[in-house]
């Protein structure tokens, strides 16, 4: 950390934070320039001593020096995380693909979507049987019934099942039926909720919440991995700005920069990141070329008709052309969509 | 809603919108422009109607006209509610002061700091006994533990006890000490915790999460409302925006915007919608003067040794000087600080 | 426009808008809604009558229907707009590559850059001569001298030179030696200068404001337009939203929303949109795949001794790398690169 | 500044930033990390350092201590900055009112305006002659007329006339008529406008861009007292944020955290900060209650029939009121409403 003080901090002063540093168990280095006088703090902690400095008086600032994150860290674990869950693949030069309805609404509907999505080449289901819905006079889902079509589902086709988990007390039933455990974008900084999925070995699926910064994001996957589970997928979903012409902004160059930082492989939400259907087939491409270990996808066979997210779920037909599409480009590129 | 046809939508396709606005319960109305058509569906619908139109061919798009949701609503309940705790007054021209610790550290530092704001005027004591930290590695609070500690420290001085309430499994205990339960920002849209304290009759400070439209809060208080309790606070604490000099940004106009939307008292955090003391006392004067109905603030008796959030703690002396100030501001307005 | 009255407006009233609505040249249709009326305007007027309603007593917000620009719209002109100068060309399929320094910084250092830019298969030279700058006290660029090196390396590479104007005054002088005129991110909204680039009959690259809308772009663009100056091209260049990893948030979904609403191209800045030259490439590859109809790049031949924006420039080899890279998307794509 | 190296950097590469940084005129002090190795590096250097550092190999970020601008901070003038122009006064304890419509519509329509703001209190006339407009087809200002009808209402009144200037060919015809120059938002970093309104000794009044930051702000009043012009206000009128309630999202910690930053007053804008009148009159007590040397608020005698803005326009009965309110709030802070 480096300690930044206030211009015409007293030498007593700046001996006291230089104590206060050491205290911390840091080593502490003076250097007095021409305006300021900034400490250097040299040591390994990421336990609250940079709140405990900045509270100092004379104390203008503190810029800290390391990742606050460890387990997750590409320093860490140099090699990338491969995510393998029965034919879905993400992560080293794998492509996998998620995709389905928002909401499990009817086993004709859930063995349609999956049906169709395998047809377009995805290898896993997407399907919300717990809803977190903005308002509460929304559709909330078909709960344990949902989640026993879901797992029907993958009874006929082979597809892995991915679905959302809202409470902590859930995950022992979901995680009964489903194979990838998703934690929703309001969720991502639930920590019971994230301890509760790290102590399964289940797959986990962690969205963005859409005001989190990437230091959060990846804080948020260490709650998972420091419960003992690695086993996590890094999705980008779209973040909250002044845009209002798509439902979220979705930033690609996410991509590049988790790539950077950690070894987790790194999805992208084009249905949620757009909000919707017809901006969804260029991000799935767009998506694939900046580098993503992987895409989920709403889809719906009747989209006027569906409980949620209609706007932005595509036909199945739009979905095997956005596939065929991104398949281009990632073979252009070397890599394998599955 | 009014639902918005592209251009040159032919006039089967104007038809079959039509009869799909029927077939949901409302009234359809065609509106031809001159370079649009649009359809005023007419009825009291607010469970998907907006998605399910949105998804049909042909739809540009579809704005709502009626806010989603009810309850909350000054609609509904023209009268401001007031909140009365033990001494603790908020809403209808009454101005409640919480104030106290980020975290309870120990019995001297809680009890300390409970007469400290209780001197300067404060009626609510905060303090943190879970603690929804970013990093997995920070101190996490001391549980049930400090719940005792913050009861005992009511014992002494009257004050009514604000805590936070992270889990729905939690709710019962923390139920059982505190005589306010707060829903921290991160968990604004934790729905089952929302009804999990929407099970009980105590008294609710609904943080506003930092990146909530006023739409998505005023349905987290829904939730809660809705479950049969109707003790709800709103808390604005800032929302996240591009500056980095303040922690938040602290939108004092909320107060006044939900002031004429909502029944439901309007509580300010200066000290998370800043990050730094010296910006908090000004903040308070100014919440108190732009209507809000009552204050939570951190107050620490060492700022440098707490355990978390000591930038943005103010000492007990900076806290009596500001709710001087704070006072003078009120009293000049004709309202009364508790 | 949908005009939305507050709840309980009186007939009275409802009446009295109503002829204000007619007043302002439109036809109004009231509908009565079983909680709220509402009033639809129907016409062709874009001259502030939504400004005018908003203000009228018991009127709770007007909704537009209609898209406030007309010349930049796909209705007024469904055929992609196509740039062409020299070799450049932008739009329907072809993808144009500029790239340069920031700054023009000597002879040798520009020629350098030409050759390699080039060689990497670029058909534009950008470089700065006027150079808006955040701060006073930074290099300023080098004006005038700047600009006969710029014409002096398209003389030699046959490169179509592009470089930004700041004031309304200098466009004469930048008009003489460049071929494309750029409008910097901060000028966006600096409508004189849009004024005076509209009555020439160069090509304009207009960048979006950091904070700007989709609206405000195309109008910005309409004030190009409306001048009588067909050559306009969209220039994505990132937002500014809470992240900080970044330097700005680059959103692709702005490439296929634009070409949703208007013929002209759009052309993608990553240097900018990121701020970190590993980031770059990906982001070239990923904007051509959503679409693009050009990017704009910053290679430097020294990036550590770049006089602005060294951090966000690439090598030529990385230039070369990136290109070879995204030329290979855009051939899965069935587009060409120039 | 501090130099934050990649881990793993080898010593040769440390060795060869150190000298870059005394190449670059600063010292070099290394400090050797548990797992990073950071240079400091000291001296008083604020012009392309940063950038230059930053696009060495083998650095990770470049953290800079030093504020970049010289003259507009509290270091450089400790005392608070007065504007005196007729009977406005601003700063030091002083807050002075400008009030007025948005545009000069007619001789009738600004002398009404400006006795009924002077009768409530304000001492300067705010009216626009060239107005900025987000759309070409909107009204554009009565441009000279305009002019001079703002220095015909001075002449009967006595008010101070605050009026924008959108060009530096504007600006001499402008300073003929005005009195205090006003940058709008949109032409903040408009550096060509900020050095033209530098040469005048016209005070200015510069409104921060909807996506400024606080040091963009700063560095662009810089511009302009690099010129020698030393009578700058700085007006928060609101920034771009994700919320839709209001216009814009106006941040009154602006004030007290320019107030630790430097010398100049801080004028608050609350009509374009919210966009509805009714939002003004809370906003107006909790500006100055925040600290505010000033405001500037629109007024209207005829909201809908003005010409721009009338949606956030007060009428002079709901002004007048707002502004004893506001005197209350004053007064009982100790300071003086001009």
């Amino acid at each position: 950390m480096i300690v930044v003080l206030k211009r015409g901090a007293s030498e007593a002063t700046i001996q006291k934070i230089a104590r206060r540093v050491e205290e911390l168990g840091l080593k502490a280095h003076v250097i007095v320039g021409t305006e300021r006088t900034v400490i250097a703090a040299v040591g390994d902690k990421r336990n609250g001593e940079q709140e405990a400095l900045e509270s100092c008086e004379d104390v203008e600032k503190v810029v800290p020096i390391l990742a606050p994150y460890k387990v997750a860290s590409l320093e860490a674990k140099p090699e990338p995380t491969i995510i393998r869950v029965l034919d879905f693949v993400a992560g080293g030069g794998n492509v996998g693909i998620m995709a389905g309805p928002c909401s499990v609404e009817s086993e004709e509907q859930i063995l349609e979507s999956a049906r169709r999505v395998k047809a377009a080449g995805a290898t896993a289901l997407r399907g919300g049987a717990f809803k977190p819905r903005t308002s509460p006079y929304s559709f909330q889902g078909m709960k344990e019934e949902g989640l026993k079509l879901l797992a029907a589902a993958r009874e006929e086709t082979g597809l892995a099942v991915v679905t959302e988990v809202m409470a902590p007390d859930q995950v022992e039933m979901v995680a009964k039926y489903a194979d990838i455990l998703q934690i929703g974008a309001r969720n991502m900084q639930n920590y019971n909720l994230l301890q509760a999925v790290g102590e399964t070995r289940k797959a986990v699926l962690l969205k963005r919440g859409a005001a989190a910064t990437m230091e959060e994001f990846l804080l948020a996957a260490e709650y998972i991995l420091d419960m003992g589970n690695s086993q996590v997928m890094l999705c980008e979903r779209g973040i909250r700005t002044f845009e209002t012409h798509t439902r979220f902004t979705l930033p690609l160059a996410s991509v590049a920069y988790l790539h950077q930082k950690t070894h987790l492989p790194v999805i992208i939400d084009p249905s949620h990141g757009t909000g919707y259907a017809s901006l969804v087939p260029p991000m799935c491409a767009a998506a694939v070329a900046a580098g993503a270990d992987g895409l989920i996808v709403e889809v719906h066979p009747d989209p006027p008709n569906a409980m949620s997210d209609g706007a932005q779920s595509l036909t199945p037909e739009a979905f095997a052309a956005a596939m065929a599409t991104t398949r281009k480009v990632a073979e252009a590129l070397g890599r394998t969509l599955h």
